[in-house]
């Protein structure tokens, strides 16, 4: 009898240790710890474009960014998104002139830069331009399974897909064009990486830019992808944008 | 002895219960529910404009919505971006000509409709343009505190401020501007609803439609803060804008 009960105590302490041991977890009674539900906060102000020009995940968020990223809900929120994606794809009258455009932004839209991040307190360190440009120029940026699908069912529907990426067109073009191949971009109308002219320039400006030059040769930009409000806004959008989760850094 | 442990029992019995028995709530791992958290993904995807044309909450995100609503988070959302709005508002060179603006939404921004949509599932019941009606011309909608808190600095710093709604002007007016008033919105420059001109009209064209006369009197709109991205798209938008949550509904 003794040895019952002591099991069922154990059991019991194990669950509470489980329950109430977590500085970034969630309590029995449904709600999340202040910290958690703080960085939720955040997190729902970054996606929604309300904190700007920010250069760093607040120190106290860095679990909660890690968890985010890596334990699923990252995946959950992306997958919605690219739901409501191929919703608007069904329903685009195409054309058969091969105008019909659509615009992908590369770094944490078609390949991930997480593994980057993680060494990188998940964005609570400064933006590092010599160690991001080495990652880089490894060429080995896994696709983001969910984007790539949608980049090949876009070329096989017919649209002409333009990849838009801030990343240095002297330097980093033949990497960025490798690492794309090696992860199944494949068939794409044109990579358009930030040449001399641009340099220096907000990213959306010269994203407005191409944009407005695309427009200019006569495409229709039916839709418009990136992780980073600078994709998103400016001139030239698109007939509808959507964005990407991406808590790790800001794109000014 | 067996009392003891029985007593243990039915508390083991009751944690267990309290942790799997809810829906939409939380796992002892710190991981939230499946149901949940789709649903904190849909709400994501809401506040960032990725799920646009919603006419109700997904039926089984009813509870998550409830418990957001009103067990803390929506408070601490909004919060964070006031917080961000009174950061933005301090560096803002005022000038003393008496034209510089801000422009409010207001339902949902100034007052809450919260308790009239505790009685439509939090959204996950249809729009009824008659309920919504009747509890409109009631005039008894509470402040928004966080809200009012910034509606009283900006009048006081010097502020124009303007309430764009689009409530009709015909059949609300009175009953907005009693429960504005009842509520401690005193003192703004001018409270526009929707007259006959621009009934039908998407909230988008009819709010820019607005914002653009706003302009052409010669104001500078500094601010522009509303609960909708219907507020916050189309022309003449201000020099920045705020989004506030809002995953109950949403207006075309």
């Amino acid at each position: 009898m003794l040895r019952a009960m002591r099991v069922v105590w154990e059991a019991l302490l194990i669950m509470l240790l489980a329950i109430f041991s977590k500085g970034t977890g969630t309590k029995s009674d449904g709600t999340i710890s202040i910290s958690s539900s703080h960085c939720l906060s955040w997190r729902l102000a970054v996606e929604s474009n309300n904190v700007r020009g920010w250069r760093t995940v607040p120190t106290q968020c860095w679990h909660y960014i890690e968890n985010y990223m890596l334990r699923g809900q990252y995946d959950r929120d992306l997958d919605l998104v690219l739901q409501q994606i191929f919703a608007y794809l069904n329903d685009i009258p195409l054309s058969n002139d091969g105008m019909d455009a659509w615009i992908l932004d590369v770094d944490d839209t078609c390949i991930s830069n997480l593994f980057y991040y993680n060494g990188k307190r998940f964005g609570c360190d400064p933006y590092d331009p010599v160690g991001f440009k080495a990652w880089a120029l490894r060429g080995g940026c896994p696709a983001i399974p969910a984007v790539l699908g949608l980049f090949t069912k876009l070329v096989e529907t017919g649209f002409k897909v333009f990849l838009v990426t801030g990343r240095d067109d002297e330097t980093l073009a033949q990497a960025t064009r490798d690492n794309l191949h090696n992860q199944g971009f494949i068939g794409y109308e044109r990579l358009i990486l930030r040449t001399q002219a641009y340099k220096g320039q907000s990213a959306v400006l010269y994203k407005s830019e191409i944009r407005k030059q695309l427009e200019g040769e006569g495409y229709r930009i039916w839709g418009n992808v990136g992780d980073q409000w600078s994709d998103l806004l400016g001139d030239s959008l698109g007939n509808r944008t959507f964005k990407l989760p991406n808590p790790m850094y800001f794109v000014p």
